[in-house]
């Protein structure tokens, strides 16, 4: 494993780049669609399946390819990081993705520090996010054996239908919702409507990620690489 | 091969996500494109092939990654399963399809249980049924060799193209028809028009499998990583 | 090798799955699209790439999955199948190719026998055939060492592209070109127009795929699977 | 490695076909799509992903497939390149690039020789092309181990990410750049906003190549197949 600078470098950037590729592409999207939100949510999901795929293929042997609290505290919760590991990671988690969030409203001219006013909530959204974040933690699990050097793919895939399938757009990540909530733009979330998606969030994740242990047999939950 | 009860799990799982992808991102689609139907059908196309082959990727190893009544029956004609494994297996993917299609009504606040208006008959969509599941059968006996690690994708993209290339947008699985016809929504059918779409899959699946069989060889016809 | 039976029934079936899901996908498009021919174009794209990549991943190690003259061409003047193979390859990929035009007609209750009323002519639209071609046979020469299991990718990815970025829409194969000039929809060509057609995509294939057997050195121009 | 005539070849036409792929799909889509922005800009994406893919899968292995000034100064800057080396291949880019303006013209039937109204400007952009270069050649340094049979997959994914989240659409390559200069259609770039497009990117790049060369380890920034 490497040096733990290097893991969290890893888990900053990563978050960084992710957490830009969804909120640069939701502006840019929105600007261009004309009020055609499927069009919109074509180009956000396109670009934040891309850039998954690429940064849980590259990053992956360096730190497990988290960039989610979700996944950290699954891993956390089943022995497989120390206390101290998961804080760190969920710190370097918000701080790289704070910077996105940051970088994507000057790269578009924005305003740099916004809240949301795009509302999110009801039981309806609240299930989106447990099933949302259900299916990502138990792929996760699933990723082992003959899958596992499509690891990068197949997370990325499950975003991909999740932003589609799930009323909620399938935020699944418990940083990317704090980040989104600072951005007034198409894939926002208003600060208020924040804390149960990411209580939703992290029961689904947990229960999704306990599912797919007892499925496919107990072992390393994070990137089939390091294990 | 695992014990049963996880076979049966994975069928159940696999069938809940996929039923749950192919109607959750109908309705998410139907409601964001603002009446274009051909957008509608892109975000459909993408939500269903990206889980369909997530969920091969993953769950092939358990349980051969069914979903759907279709390939179990080629299989148990091909003396591949066991009577009673058919007979299982067909009712844990409907009872995972049928608890998909209320979970993706709760998630987007419809009611639970609908019977759908959607009127999908006559000659030319049955032909499409019949030959879009003739299609899905024969690449299912094609996955051999080198092509083996790749099933996954390579059945979620048989069925990518048939959404948009069968004027029936290649159902191919009675399951899958069965729930469809529980939900008024973008991806639904009419229970009466549900029993002519069953036969020409049923017929057109047996002959895509034999066709399969003959042309790539006898075997395993579920997922390579299985045999 | 395979047996030539099992070799020409591969051709047959590859041809006739290619060339209904490039006609009857266009159809769809079509009907759904509401005169955006951007979006038709997406969906026409989306099924035409993926079905080319499950065809050439499944039928490539049976038959070197050509389905199109001028691959076909190229292999026999390089002295890689004998004037007879060529001949019934061709017969076959024809064959193939006129039964799905009028299965696509079928599945969408059009009359089963048409002439295109689409005018597709003029220098830049001939330039656009060749350049297609030449990238096609390029590419196919270039699938070999590390490439070569992916041969089914790369070939659907150049078509993908050539469908966006040729003036012509990247025909880029005889018998698919003749098949399209017997069908009155979105992938139609009026048949005055298809020898001009035809002539570009010989003249750029075999450019393309001599310059492909000097750049990535001479062998098999096929299927890699099969050398 | 293949000697230096084949690896300027393969740099010459690798530039010309991406180059022909970003122009003409952008002249492509921009006459489909009916003034809808964002769908121009889906088809541009689906064709210059595609064919970025395919060419650095096929041309990885003879020149490294740069296509890109920025990529060949990252690997002259750390010694992977002489310089004279480095010239030949900047000057082999531009001309396959220039050639590719000039056939996607004549593809259209357009004037062949143009320059780009299209104003391109300010730090917002600016901070854009450096933002995407930077991932551009950190992904390429990441590009490593089990990620590099992939490598085509990956840059051509972090493209299509970039064409969505940059505010500048991700040109990421100085030789493109020039070449977008030259055309008056979607993807141009008016020739007075191209200086600081183009500084934007070495000093993003070079600051994405050192630091991926020391997250990831010192070695080979090209394509993997080559080391």
């Amino acid at each position: 494993m490497p040096p733990l600078n290097r893991r969290l470098a890893a888990e900053a950037l990563g978050s960084f780049f992710l957490f830009a590729a969804v909120i640069g592409s939701g502006i840019m999207a929105e600007q261009l669609a004309g009020g055609n939100l499927a069009v919109a949510l074509l180009g956000n999901t396109m670009a934040t399946g891309a850039m998954l795929a690429v940064l849980i293929a590259i990053l992956g042997p360096i730190s497990g390819a988290h960039f989610n609290p979700a996944v950290s505290l699954a891993l956390w919760s089943t022995g497989q990081m120390s206390v101290g590991e998961f804080a760190v990671f969920v710190l370097v988690q918000l701080v790289g993705g704070l910077l996105a969030v940051v970088a994507a409203h000057a790269m578009f001219d924005l305003p740099l520090l916004q809240w949301s006013a795009h509302a999110r909530t009801g039981p309806g959204q609240w299930l989106g996010e447990a099933i949302a974040t259900f299916a990502l933690l138990f792929v996760i699990a699933g990723c082992r054996g003959r899958a596992a050097p499509q690891t990068g793919a197949l997370v990325a895939l499950t975003i991909v239908a999740g932003y589609w399938f799930t009323s909620s757009t399938s935020f699944a990540n418990p940083a990317l919702t704090i980040a989104r909530s600072l951005t007034d733009s198409f894939s926002g979330i208003a600060p208020a409507n924040a804390p149960m998606f990411i209580l939703s969030q992290l029961v689904g994740g947990l229960a999704g990620y306990a599912t797919g242990r007892w499925l496919f047999g107990e072992g390393d939950g994070g990137d089939g690489a390091t294990s």
